[in-house]
């Protein structure tokens, strides 16, 4: 049998994999789901498609391999120009979307001005900052975090989705919160995005879940969820290292 | 006297800052040019600009403020579409520039999947490793700045720029590499692109050198040279930190 015209090497339970997902299935795009046995057990072909950063996912298109999941979103984009839009239209709009799911995705910055640098704590780093501390250390994680998201909201404003009417590029690259970070505060017994501190992106995260095509796409809950405090508890015993 | 319709701001000695210039200088855009006094003196203006990060540069058009290098670039490229082209015109080239641009500036990349996070050094961090340490610490972490400037060359490939026949994106994206490498390098007493290790790379630095808009538009090098040796100091003696 033929390889599908498209392929995307991911992971069950990676947010990373999922999002270029979405935007396949919001282009309705058929492709074929690789599930790779990351981090320890990955396969030559993976190594063989990105042996730059070997990480997945990795879309394969025609037989051309790229990386980086919101680089691979806006292929999508770019290439199959017809039909739903994921990147704004407007320049500047799109510049503005870039920034967000930079500041979401970005561990760390390096300052960009004279090589002093900062720790500027974004909402990704921040969370699992949160999620694998104990103590002080998580508490004034925690501050971060929530700093973070109440900024990550500036962009959201009173608009339905971070797209407008319709999801777009920043609610693809950064709707797996929505789904994860319930699971993480359940498991760490912590509060991150709620009705006070940013009660926006929390009725956001209600919003987004609630559209038909990301709801029919996540992964088992309780998997995620058995997964999830499995990786913490190896954090906290110094198994594996953030 | 009214204010142009674009102003950077940036800082004389910021590579990042200066990227933002080439593109557009490339587009023939004339540009106020705001110089901060970073990190210490940030003016009012900046902040309110850019309250988010708080770094340069920041571009303002026509009164609307946006942060962060590469995506000004892209902006840049979207808005004015006459002229010169910095970005490639084929979706899966431009993914690919996008990819490498990323690769090189990243401080580190937390690990695409159930997010079991691994230190995946790329150029600029490892380049400020090296610049910054001494020592056991600095020999390996001048092997693996090696390793990723070696990585870098891929892209090159036998091409004369990254674009292709001439600048585009990519060159803008690390462009300033080629200048401030060869003043790390003497300051430090190491050799991390050379002739040996990056022998194409190391023959691009000449070539990007010699594009008189790049030639024409760079900083001072002995003032470079003298702010990186007291940085450098700064940072050994833990005055600031990395």
């Amino acid at each position: 049998m033929a390889e599908k015209e498209v392929r995307l090497f991911g992971m069950w339970a990676s947010p990373f994999a999922l999002k270029v997902e979405w935007a396949l299935k919001l282009k309705g795009i058929e492709y074929e789901y690789v599930n790779e046995d990351i981090p320890f057990n990955k396969s030559d072909e993976l190594l063989r498609l990105n042996p730059v950063t070997q990480k997945i996912p990795v879309l394969v298109h025609n037989g051309k391999p790229l990386a980086e999941s919101l680089i691979i979103i806006e292929y999508i984009d770019d290439t199959w120009t017809e039909g739903y839009s994921i990147m704004p239209k407007d320049p500047y709009d799109r510049a503005q979307a870039r920034f967000w799911a930079k500041f979401a995705d970005d561990k760390d910055n390096l300052s960009e001005g004279a090589f002093v640098s900062w720790t500027s704590v974004e909402c990704i780093s921040a969370t699992f900052g949160v999620f694998t501390s104990l103590g002080e250390a998580q508490q004034k994680m925690l501050q971060e975090a929530r700093e973070a998201f109440k900024t990550l909201e500036q962009a959201l404003g009173s608009k339905q989705f971070f797209g407008g009417d319709q999801i777009g590029y920043l609610d693809l690259a950064i709707g797996w919160f929505a789904f994860w970070m319930p699971i993480f505060e359940e498991i760490a017994s912590i509060s991150i995005v709620d009705n006070e501190n940013a009660p926006l992106l929390k009725e956001w995260f209600a919003r987004i879940l609630d559209v038909d095509m990301i709801k029919t796409s996540l992964p088992p809950r309780d998997k995620i969820y058995e997964l999830s405090k499995q990786r913490r508890e190896q954090f906290l015993s110094g198994q594996i290292k953030p």
